[in-house]
């Protein structure tokens, strides 16, 4: 069924790309005037404050991740959106407490510590250890489960900057795996250095896995300036000891809701077109880069086109997914629960790597589609925006779509200093700038615009293993 | 006396002055090469990571404190300094507990604060009022009693960069004074935007005074990121409520030390040239810049001296006095405790703005004396160093000196980025660039050096009126 269709729509758009190209001039011509307009916008950058200073952090299943479904459902409508629904969602409700760490010994110091999302607590009067320093998470899997018993593990890698965000990738399993890996050898407890690139004392969350059938055992992180303080101990050469109080725990399934918004589509109003962010965020900051500002630029892009006076053939659909930030929970839900109208999402994408500028389109479609995606360059180019590889991530929640096989599209924004403030108290309004942000909105109105009135979509990608 | 002396070593200048210049051509040769010697030091960078990571914070009067005093007594006598000693000085001591605030209408939200430093403390169970915002201290002056009565005052002034810090006076009255000008108007806490050019959810804390007489109400400092999330809630024109929770308190009087180390002078040992810094620091940081590394850069700087071959005629003299922070208890006392001594104190500098680079040599000596630091600054200009005026400040600790007659000069450092880290827990080890540092070693010990070496030192200027 799915290569028949595949087959079917290759042989549709070899028909309309023999022509000038796929789009016309008219067409052009509009997708320029929102640039134009894009470029003035200042209605994300009210949104993303509205969002911050009304609801504030907004970590799934808390109080705030209910005020926030209502903000974005209110704000829908307010802004004259066609269809406006919020879409129950279970969501894993976990609460941070009261966070405390300090060195014992030899040196006694105060550190900057944060639980990493989903960990246990420790005991309420806290858990001392010696400290075991690895490098990375690959030498921790290699050591020796006599170092490692009864101490804490402290994961000392480091983050570097980079544009695309790559070296995330790099620690990150650290974060994810390191409780797990530090368990199996027998430590009690596990601290990391921050998944961050600035030298400020901000610890960062963000959230991690436990195994089934290994002790669950507690796992914070702590900023870069105090990791330096853990590592310049250790190379006095003397035994050192970490306290630790961490009084965060699970509280189960709670209900939370995917936001959607829709501009109806002139001609094929159940096609569509998704361009999404995440409404949840963590509870250290008040989530203004992730993803405040992939709410407000993907709500003002849609606003924009609605009001820009072409409607274009095909629905372009915001949605705001529930829990990205603990297991992609609202686009799993989605995708689940919309699987018979998966053939109708044309493609999707989402902003979620903070406000800076884009400056790359990246695609994963069907390659027959190429010459579309390449006009739709041809009209991002005009905003710094170069033409990338064919292999695009799409963001995070776009991963239930990828692998059900929706084609999706990056557009790369400027990640280095991302990681700087995100999953930290220090991820606030006042990092945002307005005019790169109207990049964004620009650069989204014109790629949702374009998508919508492409000729025949973008063709299905291939399907991966596992569930969405 | 004073005046007699005065005439007298004018007249003693102006014979010396008459020659080819203050310093022989050997003099300046091996200013020279202290210069050249200080640009490669390591010595001072390997003291304030000594003294972050084995001290940390070090508040007056803590038991922190006293383990600073014998830090850097050790050290003194590890580099071979020909007199150490610490003078006992007693000193306030103020003890920070838990502090947290949430702003708890319209929108709750969680403010980062610190207690500003003697604020008292708040009921165990919090405080909580109404905001009256003004925009600075002159504002509140002015304003009403029944508009502030029974409300928390939120001073919302905004500190701006500048190189020689000179903004950071426009906005420290409010700090000193907020509470006892709210008080007076019937308040019952004091809220103000941290005195602070960065952008971080820092909390800047910084000391405050009561009134004798007045009502003592807490006061605490918020981010400005949290300053801009009131703001913003205020502009909305709804009534915005503050709840803080300060468990801080005046434990009374203890006794600390100044730490002092000499180089013994060659020919006129009683007479010193006095560089200085400050020993005590702020509790929430490692006290890095402030002033971890004014105490290493005049440790390092009167080592190099003694170890370069050259001894000068004058003892060079390293002060590390004891709470500056709150009351520059340690100057006070030092200046009185060695009044009869000061007509043989030549010069006194103080470094305690960070570790940026020296860019100006300002002077505050008898006005007859101004060739020689012309001369000395001609030793300094290779550096990067302006001449600039005689109305120098000297550094807080200078002041008491600076009060009773004692000349002083400004090694200005570059202060743009120093209010980002002032006063927060951010001021840690990783701020300082070993470079920066090394140049600011090479400046103190050519001024040092030669200001050791001058023919009559430096004159003396109008004392002030109050007791030191």
């Amino acid at each position: 069924m799915r290569l028949l269709f595949a087959v079917l729509t290759c042989f549709t758009a070899a028909i309309h790309l023999a022509a000038d190209g796929p789009f016309s001039q008219k067409t052009l011509d509009h997708a320029a005037k929102l640039r134009e307009l894009g470029l003035k916008d200042t209605r994300a950058y009210s949104l993303v404050e509205s969002l911050t200073v009304e609801v504030g952090p907004r970590m799934a299943g808390t109080p705030a991740d209910k005020l926030a479904v209502a903000w974005a459902e209110k704000k829908f409508r307010e802004m004259g959106f066609d269809h406006v629904a919020a879409e129950p969602v279970p969501v894993t409700h976990w609460v941070r407490g009261p966070e405390h760490a300090w060195i014992t010994a030899p040196y006694p110091q105060v550190l900057h510590i944060t639980a990493l999302g989903h960990s246990i607590g420790t005991p309420p009067e806290g858990l001392e250890a010696e400290v075991f320093m690895v490098p990375d998470l690959a030498t921790l899997k290699k050591s020796k489960a006599e170092d490692v018993r009864g101490k804490i593990v402290f994961i000392n890698h480091r983050t570097e900057k980079s544009r695309d965000g790559n070296t995330y990738g790099k620690t990150v399993p650290g974060r994810a795996a390191g409780a797990a890996e530090a368990a199996k050898l027998g430590a009690v407890g596990v601290v990391i250095r921050s998944i961050g690139t600035d030298s400020h004392r901000f610890a960062h969350t963000g959230v991690m896995r436990y195994e089934e059938d290994v002790k669950r055992i507690p796992a914070g992180a702590i900023s870069n300036p105090d990791a330096d303080m853990v590592q310049a101990q250790l190379e006095r050469g003397k035994p050192v000891r970490i306290k630790m109080k961490l009084d965060c725990k699970l509280l189960g399934t709670v209900m939370s809701a995917n936001v959607v918004g829709e501009i109806k589509g002139s001609a094929l109003p159940d096609e569509a077109v998704i361009i999404s962010a995440h409404l949840d965020s963590w509870d250290l900051g008040t989530g203004a880069l992730d993803d405040g500002a992939g709410v407000a630029i993907t709500m003002a892009a849609a606003k924009l086109i609605a009001e820009a006076g072409v409607r274009p053939k095909r629905t372009v659909r915001v949605i705001l997914f529930a829990n990205e930030e603990s297991g992609l929970e609202g686009s799993r839900h989605y995708v689940t629960t919309h699987q018979d109208k998966l053939q109708n999402m044309i493609i999707g994408v989402e902003s979620d790597f903070g406000a800076d500028v884009i400056w790359r389109f990246d695609t994963r479609i069907d390659e027959a589609y190429l010459p579309v995606a390449d006009a739709i360059h041809k009209a991002l180019e005009p905003l710094g925006i170069a033409r990338g590889s064919n292999r695009a991530f799409g963001g995070p929640d776009m991963t239930p779509f990828r692998m059900m096989g929706v084609p999706v599209v990056s557009l790369l924004q400027d990640g280095t200093d991302y990681f700087d403030f995100h999953h930290t108290a220090d991820d606030t309004f006042d990092k945002i700038d307005p005019k790169k942000m109207a990049q964004n909105v620009a650069a989204y109105a014109v790629f949702a615009f374009l998508a919508a009135e492409s000729p025949d979509g973008f063709g299905r990608i291939p399907v991966t293993a596992g569930s969405p």
